[in-house]
């Protein structure tokens, strides 16, 4: 279901050829709570009980991990894709993202939801604190991890992935998704319903870093975030005050520490410090 | 003030090296409409208005095109980024993506906002007809046009950028930004500040094209779409019902037209059709 196949006219510099190309699934998936309408969220299905649990928790809808609220798929379409689900949560669960808006919209790579005042965006007085420290050596081992399990990227070439790891490298879980906060979401929801999000310590991204995905990894109190590509000014800022360790251009054996570096350490005795 | 210097700590092979790198800019802007706020993106400063107008025309929160509204700086941060933006529009001027939602929120990336019900996405019978059709070898002419101007990108690795041209290939206007939408919503807007929207009859974008770059390209009336990477199902979708002719996989001289491939045409006399 995460991809399909469509015809297209591809021109190359000699020729013309009539082609069929899979590409990345995008479909809507509304989410309800208490049977209404909260969220659309524009996704490639798959995944879709750990995608809302996971964006319920990382948005701060429901703030408790220890409560499972009830899933239910509502509907689906003619090809069997969900397209609603029913979240179950009483009132007194139900934390800040869901009073601050109840029209929260999560969108293909888009991650701050029902937020309308500049304040909103503000977080005050807390960090993570945690003192293990990552072997740079190993953060080339877990993007290689990720990247073998990249089925969708290596069809379509449209597809975000992430991954969640062990202080110690082991692999937990890994996804794709046409949107890069979609994919985080799904790892973190993954996490929650199998009792592990307190094993994830390392989430590595395949794209560019912006303040969202800083943010989830804040939410789901995981200290180390690394991407293959750029970060943001604000993904940094915020990485710098939540207490996230965040590594991008995580590529070619190489790897740019942007905040939190005192959590690095490295095994070879030839490397130069400057 | 679309990039700011940020200091790293970069692992390579053999060595480690503090570094200060160029990162793209993400900052929110607050946009009011009639002094109450309406929505917060995340964007990369500059350009602000041309924002503001491309994202309420693209949205449909004002169709009227040839309404002009007020634009009002209310407030700068210390370093003299806007940071809440104020927008008069007569109660009739007002359209359906204000009431569909007060609390639309258009993030990094993202452009579907204020819709919570699935059948909110469905447009009916609402074709882009145009006639014109464009020669191959024009499309890598406007990515080699807008490469040239992709000045932030050049520095950060961190920017999507968007351009439009005229049905000859000149060049209307290229806009950067954290958000691939924003970049869109940018010069849409710009182009209806300039009196020019209705010159421009092709955009080229950087990155991947999702549903929402696909409705702004329809929603701006613009009959060609052009990306260097990947599409989702829905965009093609949306590209074949909306009229819009999309091309992916612009680069190496290639392309592939997903959509409405009777607005294409070749010079070559030595190239194979299948």
């Amino acid at each position: 279901m995460a991809t399909r196949n469509y015809e297209g006219k591809k021109f190359d510099v000699n020729e013309i050829n009539t082609i069929v190309d899979a590409l990345t699934v995008e479909e809507a998936l509304q989410i309800n709570i208490n049977n209404k309408a909260f969220t659309v969220s524009m996704r490639t299905p798959g995944e879709d009980l750990s995608l809302v649990r996971g964006m319920l928790h990382c948005e701060g809808v429901l703030n408790n991990i220890n409560f499972s609220p009830e899933l239910t798929i509502k509907k689906e379409n003619e090809n069997g894709i969900v397209t609603i689900v029913n979240v179950d949560i009483p009132e007194h669960e139900l934390g800040e993202g869901y009073s601050n808006s109840r029209s929260l919209l999560s969108v293909s790579s888009c991650g701050i939801c029902g937020k309308t005042e500049l304040g909103d965006l503000s977080f005050i007085g807390k960090t993570i604190e945690d003192t293990k420290k990552i072997n740079i050596d190993l953060i080339h081992e877990l993007f290689n991890k990720m990247s073998v399990l990249q089925h969708d990227f290596k069809q379509t070439g449209g597809t975000h992935a992430a991954a969640a790891f062990t202080i110690g490298g082991e692999l937990l879980c890994s996804m794709e998704d046409i949107g890069r906060h979609n994919a985080v979401d799904k790892i973190i929801g993954k996490l929650i319903h199998s009792n592990q999000l307190h094993q994830a310590k390392i989430i590595t991204v395949s794209g560019r870093i912006s303040y969202e995905i800083v943010i989830k990894c804040f939410k789901a109190k995981i200290p180390f975030l690394a991407a293959v590509s750029a970060p943001s000014s604000l993904a940094v800022d915020y990485a710098k005050e939540l207490g996230i360790t965040l590594f991008a251009f995580c590529r070619d054996q190489r790897a740019t520490c942007y905040s939190n570096p005192q959590r690095t350490k490295i095994n070879k005795t030839n490397t130069k410090a400057s």
